[in-house]
């Protein structure tokens, strides 16, 4: 299983960047090839300062060894081996206009000392963060969600886009990060389901990315923007940032288990503000968003 | 005692902004009363868009009631009701040539069920952050500090010079903050030294305060920079944020404690940048301040 679905995010990695660098049409991704001293390492992909994506990163990685002291606490298990595999995706526009968006998806196996497996699973899901929202582009990103949940379980889209809409709010702003997705975990071999069934889910989804946020973008990219919807982008900008680095488990869990901080951290924005207090005009485009965030809308 | 450390936080607030006032010459500082719900309240008071200071904050507030939870585990205590004040600022220059400050001092009762204290204790200290290294402004800055330190025991500059570069250290980049200061914590009544003291001595380094930061601010806020001094400025500003949202116990405790968000993040500066993987040339003056980052520097 871990060679299959390696095997796959390699191959996903491809078809999303050369997609992404199509669509951008001046900037190219960047690649870095890293290792992990304790095993494995990574293929990280960047592309910045083009005509569509300001900045964005589109990374795989495996990584193998000891299971690191942090994580066999976060696990609570002991000294086991483990393998960990997964694609991770952030890009943000130029044009206040497209939204934000982010997906992981991931796979999980540890070992006793014999080296037999004696848990795996899958987790991962793909969120949209808009600075100006379009009902429409909320509407479409969750039904592709939804036509990729549901081919597998009619239960899995309400049950993973609520667990979406519980991991991406900002606790200490009472607020979402955005307008949600699908957030899925520990997704092990049960009755009914093995981890075939849940490899053909979790790629089904990963396959269904681009339906879901291409459109989007090439629908937004040429839109007019002005300097304060710029600067409104720039302040949201800065809640992704506090996300990332107050709440986000899988970037504390990477800087505080010694990852590759430049792949970690690709995910922050390249140009951000904070003001004071800022707060968006009354009946403003500005403030419907904020309206919209206040609690998690059934979007399909 | 918290009488005595609350008359003295307002009146050094007010001398402050208005020595930082004075020197921006264009914009004033902006004050908000808030109120804590559960016992309390503070008075902020932030610059934003100034000729000098581009943003910042002096802030001080004073707050009681019973403990919260987290607290409890993080003191390892019971129930208990305390009072805790201070004065916290951050100042973030226009100017790259001029560095960001930071200072708190606080002061600290807890109380058994009949009221009465059963630990108190004084914290605090103030560090600075260059984007480019005079090192002349980190030894004057160094020299005020150990000179207030000096005068009440030999051994104190030593010893919260160290702390300080301990604690204002980037783990995950494995670089200092800036160059550090003073920190100090806990300092209880003890053998020789009681509470009034202390207080003699944190108020000796609140009042050293503007004579550590004003001349730094007055020689270099006139100097001519490039638009790419600027943009290391906001790159290195990003690891100021990196900082305050990953690390800094005071930052974390805020925002998990429910305090006043807008108090609490007046110190994330106003215009960041992350790019990625960035390194400043070989030989360049962004490149010496990243080599005096590597390990704490002796500068008196």
């Amino acid at each position: 299983m871990k060679e299959q679905f390696y095997t796959y995010i390699q191959e996903l990695q491809d078809r999303i960047t050369s997609k992404l660098q199509e669509i951008d049409g001046v900037a190219e991704f960047r690649e870095d090839l890293w290792e992990r001293p304790e095993g494995g390492g990574g293929r990280t992909r960047v592309i910045e300062n083009g005509k569509v994506f300001e900045k964005g990163g589109v990374n795989i990685s495996a990584v193998h060894g000891p299971l690191p002291k942090s994580m066999q606490a976060y696990f609570g298990v002991g000294e086991v081996d483990f393998f960990a595999c997964g694609l991770s995706l952030v890009l943000h526009p130029v044009n206040p206009m497209v939204p934000t968006v982010h997906a992981n998806w991931r796979y999980f196996e540890m070992y006793d000392k014999e080296g037999s497996i004696v848990d795996q699973w899958f987790g991962g899901g793909q969120d949209l963060t808009p600075y100006y929202l379009f009902e429409k582009d909320a509407r479409h990103f969750h039904q592709v969600c939804k036509a990729a949940c549901d081919r597998h379980d009619p239960e899995f889209y309400g049950e993973y886009k609520a667990r979406c809409d519980g991991y991406f709010w900002n606790t200490h702003r009472n607020e979402a990060r955005g307008v949600g997705g699908l957030f899925f975990d520990y997704l092990r071999k049960i009755e009914g389901r093995n981890m075939q069934d849940w490899y053909d889910f979790v790629t089904d989804v990963g396959n269904s990315f681009l339906d879901a946020y291409v459109p989007i973008v090439l629908e937004r990219k040429d839109l007019k923007y002005s300097r304060e919807e710029r600067d409104w982008q720039e302040i949201r900008r800065g809640r992704y940032v506090e996300f990332n680095l107050v709440h986000d488990k899988g970037t504390l869990f990477g800087l505080r288990t010694n990852g590759r901080i430049e792949s970690i951290l690709m995910s922050l924005p390249p140009k951000v503000q904070w003001r004071y207090d800022y707060h968006p005009k009354p009946g403003s485009r500005e403030e419907a968003l904020l309206n919209v965030l206040k609690k998690p809308v059934e979007w399909v």
